[in-house]
């Protein structure tokens, strides 16, 4: 088993300016697949979803690594260009015990696009 | 141990067309204090958390119950009115056993104001 979690909403599309813009295949679908083919770090596993309920703030994922470890939820993920960015993410977070990364360690994208973090559900 | 969490962002400002409002005690303070003052449904804790990372779409609450359930996050939630529609949606996911309370029987804020929503983290 891996011991982090890319969980992607493969129906995510992309919003500007609040608005979602149709594209076919979804930006999220395309975020997903662009994720499986990478060279994934170790420890890192990617799953697809559905819809995580993030309409408003596509594409997104969650980074989750179990219940000792912070959970976040990221928005507006770029497909084309984020992709080694989230990989680099994935693998500083799997690489600490709690999923804090210090703040300068986090990519851009992650500092910026945080649409939520759950504590550690431990009890 | 309870069965299901409601976690509230006690930092929390409310936000209007984007903006932050200054106000103290601050809106997420003042509805954890509200919550714990409640008739707590049975199987329904709550808990504060200084930051949910949320800050974009506050008041914030985190809705949580173990691995088996769907985890959801709700946004924009006034403390002076939303308190009883909180605790009603709260028992009717701690009375299922994957936190999907069918549509029509969703509290209408839990409806139309989540942020995202997490598959069970079963391994």
């Amino acid at each position: 088993m891996a011991q982090v979690t890319l969980t992607v909403c493969t129906t995510c599309r992309k919003t500007v300016d609040g608005t979602r813009v149709a594209e076919e295949p979804r930006p999220g679908l395309r975020l997903y697949e662009a994720l499986r083919a990478a060279d994934l770090p170790e420890g890192v596993r990617v799953i697809g979803n559905e819809c995580l309920s993030a309409c408003d703030n596509g594409c997104s994922l969650v980074l989750s690594g179990g219940p000792e470890r912070w959970t976040y939820i990221y928005s507006h993920l770029d497909p084309d260009t984020h992709v080694d960015e989230i990989l680099k993410g994935a693998a500083a977070y799997a690489a600490t015990d709690d999923g804090i990364v210090p703040w300068r360690e986090r990519p851009v994208i992650f500092r910026k696009q945080s649409l939520a973090r759950i504590p550690p559900q431990k009890d």
